[in-house]
C-alpha cells in the first residue's frame, strides 16, 4: 500500500489528508481556516503543522497539491494568490519536495478539482469534461482525452470571465456582463442590496420598458426597484436579514428565493442564464461529453438547475450533446485531485 | 517516395491535389464547380474523374478528405452536408477504401483546414491553435497537444454560434447574436440592404439614442438608416450596386468600407468586434497560443484586424497571452489538411 500525501491551500483555509493508493476513504484528514492576517509563511507554517499531525512520523510516497491561485505546473511554482500575501513566485513543489524528500505535484485548484471528480467524483467513466465552480468566483477546469487540459500557460477554464451579456453591469475585470459578474455569490448579493436601496429612492413614473433579454444592466435594476416597490419585492430578503443590508449573501439570497421572494428569484434566474449561455457556448467551441457543477451558489435549488439546462440546451447547437450534472466531492474536490496528481507522478 | 491523395468536398467546389509525402509543392492539382443541382452522386462522381484525370493509373498510399459538413471522423461518414442534398449518412471512407483499396481518413472542413495550416501554413511551430474561417459562414478547428481536438461527437469548433450579444439580431439558429450572425458575408450584406431600404422608409424625429454597446438588434439597424439619411451613408455601397441592393455582398461591404462608407465601416465594425469578443472568450477558456484567421471576411482591411485584435485582447484576461495571424494557405487549407490526415495514417 502507498501512502499518498494530499494538500489543499485555500484561499480561506488549509487542508491536508492521507489516503492508501486506490482507497477512496481518508486515512487521516484535518482542516483548519488561515488566519485573518494569513501571508505565505504563516500558511506553509500551518500546513507544516497539519502535516506532521496527520503523518505522525509516517512518509508518503508523493505528495499532490492544490493551489487556490494560478500556478505554473511544468515547474511547480505558484504565480500569486488573490487573497493571501506573499506567495508571489513561490516555488512550492520544490520547497515540498526538498523538505519530505518525495516527488510532489502543484497545481491550480480549478484545474485540480476538475481532476478530483474526473477520477474520483461524477466524471467518473467520462473521457472529457469541463467543470466548474460556481461560489465567491466562477473557475473552472477541463478534462479532455482522460487528462487535465491546462492551456499554453496554465490559464485554461477561465469561463467566469466569458463575455455573456455586453450590455451587462461591469465587472472588476474591467468587461460588461461576465459569467462571474452575474452569476457569483457576491456579485448577486451585491445587485440585491443595491435594488434594495433603489426602493427606497424615488421611482420616476416614466421607467422604460425592461429589456426583451433577461438580463441586468444598470437601468434593469432600476427597473427592478421600482417594480419591487409595488409588489414587495425583496421583503422575505429584508426580513432575512433584519433590515441590515449588509449581512445580504449569496446565500441569503438562495434562502429568500426558496421562500418566494420575487427579487431574488429574479437575480438568481439572471446568475442561471449566464452560467447557462456560458455553458452552451462552451459545449459549442469544445464538445465535452459533461460538465460537473460545484460551489455554493450550485445549492440553489432546482428552479436555479432547471434554467440554467434549458438555457444551455438553448445554446447549444441542436447536434451538440452533454450532460450537466452535480459535483459530488464538495469541497474535498481539490484534495481528491491532489491524490490523483500524486499518483500520476508515480506512475 | 509516399503519394498521397487528398480530396476536398466543399459546398460548392470539388478539389483534388497529389502530393510526395515531405513535399510542399503539388504534384497534381484540380479544382470545379459543383454543380448548381448537385447531390451526392454526382459530387462523387465528379470527384472520380477529377482523380482520375489527376493520377492516370498511378496509385496513392493513402487518402485524405476533407467534407463540408459534420463527419463522424471514427468511421469517416459524412453525417450530412449543408449544401447538396444527399450525403446523409454515406460511407464516405468505406467507399475510398474499397474503390482505391488503400486507407483512407475522413473529417470536416474546419478541423481538417485547422490541420493543414497547423502542419504546413501558419500554425507550423505552434502547439495549441484554433483556426477559424470568416466567409459565408464562421467555423473553427483545433489543435491541442499538437493533435486535432474534435470533441466528444466531433462537434467541436462551433464559434459560428457562440452567442456574444443577446440582444443582437436573430441568426438562422434561432439564437440572437451569434459571432456568425454578426461576421459572416451574407449576413453583413443582409443587414446593410436592411438598413439601405430603411433609409427610404419615413425616418420619425424621435429615434431614440442608439446603446451604448457597438452592437446591432432591430432598433440599432433602424437608427443607422436614418444617420444614413442625414449624413449619406451608404452612398458608396449604392454606387458600386448601381442602386439595385440584392447585389450586397460581404465582399461589396468590404469594398465600400474601404472607399470610406460610413454605413459599410460601422457593419465591418459590430463583425470585428464579434469576432474579437468570441476570440477573447476563446483565449480565456482554453488559452491556446495562437489562433489562425482565414476566409474572405478576413480580407477586410487592417482596420478589421485591428478592431478585432483590440477587442480580443480587452475581452481576454491580461494573464492570457496569444497571438493573431492570418491563415496563408487560403482555400487549399483543408487540401493540404488532407494531406496531413492521410500522412497520419501511414504512420
Amino acid at each position: 500500500m502507498t501512502l499518498i500525501l494530499a494538500l489543499d491551500f485555500g484561499g480561506t483555509k488549509l487542508a491536508a489528508a492521507t489516503v492508501h493508493t486506490g482507497s477512496k476513504q481518508w486515512l487521516r484528514y484535518e482542516r483548519r481556516l488561515s488566519p485573518a492576517n494569513a501571508n505565505a509563511d504563516t500558511d506553509l507554517e500551518i500546513m507544516r503543522s497539519v502535516i506532521n499531525s496527520l503523518l505522525k512520523g509516517a512518509k508518503p510516497e508523493a505528495i499532490g497539491v492544490s493551489f487556490g491561485g494560478p500556478v505554473d505546473a511544468t515547474t511547480g511554482k505558484v504565480r500569486l494568490s488573490h487573497h493571501v500575501v506573499g506567495w508571489e513566485n513561490v516555488p512550492l513543489r520544490d520547497l515540498l519536495e526538498e523538505e519530505f524528500g518525495v516527488p510532489a505535484y502543484v497545481d491550480n485548484d480549478a484545474n485540480v478539482a476538475a481532476l478530483g471528480e474526473y477520477r474520483f467524483g461524477a466524471g467518473q467513466g467520462f473521457d472529457s469534461l469541463f467543470y466548474m465552480t460556481v461560489s465567491t468566483g466562477v473557475g473552472g477546469g477541463w478534462i479532455l482525452n482522460g487528462k487535465p487540459w491546462r492551456g499554453a500557460e496554465g490559464m485554461a477554464g477561465e469561463i467566469g470571465h466569458m463575455v455573456v451579456d455586453p450590455a451587462g453591469p461591469v465587472c472588476l475585470c474591467g468587461k460588461r456582463g461576465c459569467v462571474e459578474r452575474l452569476a457569483s455569490g457576491p456579485y448577486m448579493a451585491q445587485d440585491v442590496r443595491e435594488v434594495l436601496r433603489n426602493v427606497r429612492a424615488a421611482c420616476p413614473e416614466d421607467i422604460p420598458p425592461r429589456r426583451a433579454s433577461a438580463l441586468g444592466g444598470a437601468a434593469d435594476l432600476k427597473h427592478l426597484a421600482c417594480q419591487g416597490r409595488q409588489d414587495k419585492r425583496g421583503e422575505v430578503l429584508r426580513e432575512l436579514v433584519g433590515d441590515n443590508l449588509e449581512l445580504v449573501t449569496g446565500q441569503i439570497v438562495s434562502e429568500a428565493a426558496a421562500a418566494g421572494d420575487n427579487l431574488a428569484k429574479e437575480i438568481l434566474y439572471r446568475a442561471s442564464w449566464a452560467l447557462g449561455v456560458g455553458i452552451g457556448n462552451v459545449a459549442n467551441l469544445i464538445n465535452p461529453q459533461l460538465f460537473v457543477l460545484g460551489g455554493g451558489v450550485m445549492k440553489a435549488g432546482e428552479d436555479f438547475w432547471q434554467v440554467l439546462r434549458k438555457v444551455a440546451r438553448e445554446t447549444a447547437l441542436p447536434e451538440v450533446n452533454f450532460e450537466i450534472v452535480s459535483a459530488t466531492l464538495g469541497d474535498d474536490a481539490p484534495l481528491w485531485g491532489a491524490v490523483a496528481l500524486a499518483e500520476d507522478v508515480l506512475r
